[in-house]
């Protein structure tokens, strides 16, 4: 897996007195143009690792398909970076319609969503799970002590799903999107049942972050980092127990706490 | 300026052995959307502060303007999240060509951009302008200090401008090309020359951060984090020197290290 994550470069290093010359290690960033039934769709910007993972996931984000099923083939040209996809019902993908803004209360009180395929495709959250505060602080060790290449490089973003007594799936990726793209994706592919699933991740919770875990379809999110107000808007709606800032024995708790049993 | 950029949510704190309830400050995250001669080009989540730097840009990054004076009218709807541009020469702005992806050594021996409208705005660097390792860590540092918000909330990016001696025009956003993007707004606005100045950032240097330090058209990068290896492919052939990890008094330089005087 590490070379596809890592590369060498030489470069020099300062340590307040001298210059000398070094190799480092750098994470690799890599340009994929999707093709979807012959037309030219999306070009991501990736580490390039379970990019089936990614596509998947990533076609699901946009409501392109539902499940893996909806998807006929997939061919992917990883040396040039391309990946060919036929959908099984040839649609007319209105690429106006995937980047249009929606506003007001469409979905709900007030819920606020920016574009029409997340308004389509983001659900509410009505799992009864529940999972200990000390879990959540075991779990983010785990996601933490998971990622070497995160460790070497300084570069990569981690996401994990867990059925909060372990992590069950770890991605890695340059994009904060695109890790949890993966798990998406790796989940659709093999029909695991969301119900009682967490996800940990090493990023920021945004607002894109919490639509993501909500399309994905888990009710607890675990973080090392600072959510957003719009994030947290979206997870009050969408029923998504957020936490932030778990590191040590210590953690924050946003939305939905009666999930966190502490 | 705070207002615009936290505002106060109930949550849970956790220490390890009990929960107490508490007033956390969260970052604010908003989507504009901006509207091109009456159609609706693009919908940006950002931090609402500096809006009209960081409109101006944005349009300049994607190759909509060449300077400010393309922009006959300018008007921002803060509450609603709205902007409405008019240009000089209305063009017909081809959405199609804004997104494709172009491959190959169009521009240069190793050059690949993986956006035409990058090709054309990304611009090679040939300053013969220099600073010291020492002035690289005394810069970083201010603009570690000068982001008590960040400090705050964890999760703002900063940008600054500086010519060498100090920080001339220091942005914050959530987004960290929206920091970039609201430095160059900044600098079209003013008719600032670039040649002999510095980008001090926060982030990681992605490609995206790359291209558009060489849009804005300034010569020297400074990071205080990991960059990419397309990221470097890049800044080697944009002539764009690259410095990442400034902490305490180390620091590693990339690319073009003939500009950093050790």
């Amino acid at each position: 897996m590490s070379e596809d994550v890592i590369t060498r470069w030489s470069a020099y290093k300062y340590d307040g007195r001298e210059r000398s010359s070094f190799e480092d290690e750098i994470v690799l960033e890599y340009p994929f143009t999707v093709h979807l039934d012959g037309e030219e769709f999306a070009t991501m910007v990736c580490t390039p690792t379970h990019v089936q993972d990614l596509i998947v996931g990533f076609l699901a984000s946009e409501g392109i398909i539902q499940s893996y099923g909806d998807i006929e083939s997939l061919s992917i040209d990883k040396t040039a970076g391309f990946a060919y996809i036929e959908l099984q019902n040839k649609r007319n993908v209105n690429k106006t319609m995937v980047s249009k803004r929606v506003i007001g209360s469409c979905c709900g009180k007030s819920r606020q969503f920016y574009f029409l395929n997340d308004a389509k495709t983001a659900k509410t959250i009505m799992t009864r799970n529940q999972i200990s505060a000390d879990q959540c602080i075991a779990l983010m060790k785990q996601l933490q002590q998971s990622s070497e290449d995160f460790q070497k490089t300084g570069g990569l973003h981690n996401a994990a799903l867990s059925d909060a007594s372990s992590l069950l799936v770890t991605r890695s990726d340059i994009g904060r999107h695109n890790a949890l793209d993966k798990i998406y994706g790796h989940t659709l592919q093999h029909s695991i049942s969301m119900k009682d699933k967490i996800i940990v991740f090493s990023g920021r919770i945004s607002s894109e972050v919490v639509l993501k875990v909500s399309k994905i379809g888990v009710g607890i999110l675990l973080s090392k980092s600072a959510p957003s107000n719009l994030a947290l808007e979206l997870a009050e709606d969408l029923g998504i127990t957020t936490v932030g800032f778990i590191r040590d024995q210590r953690m924050n708790i946003y939305t939905h706490p009666e999930r966190i049993v502490c």
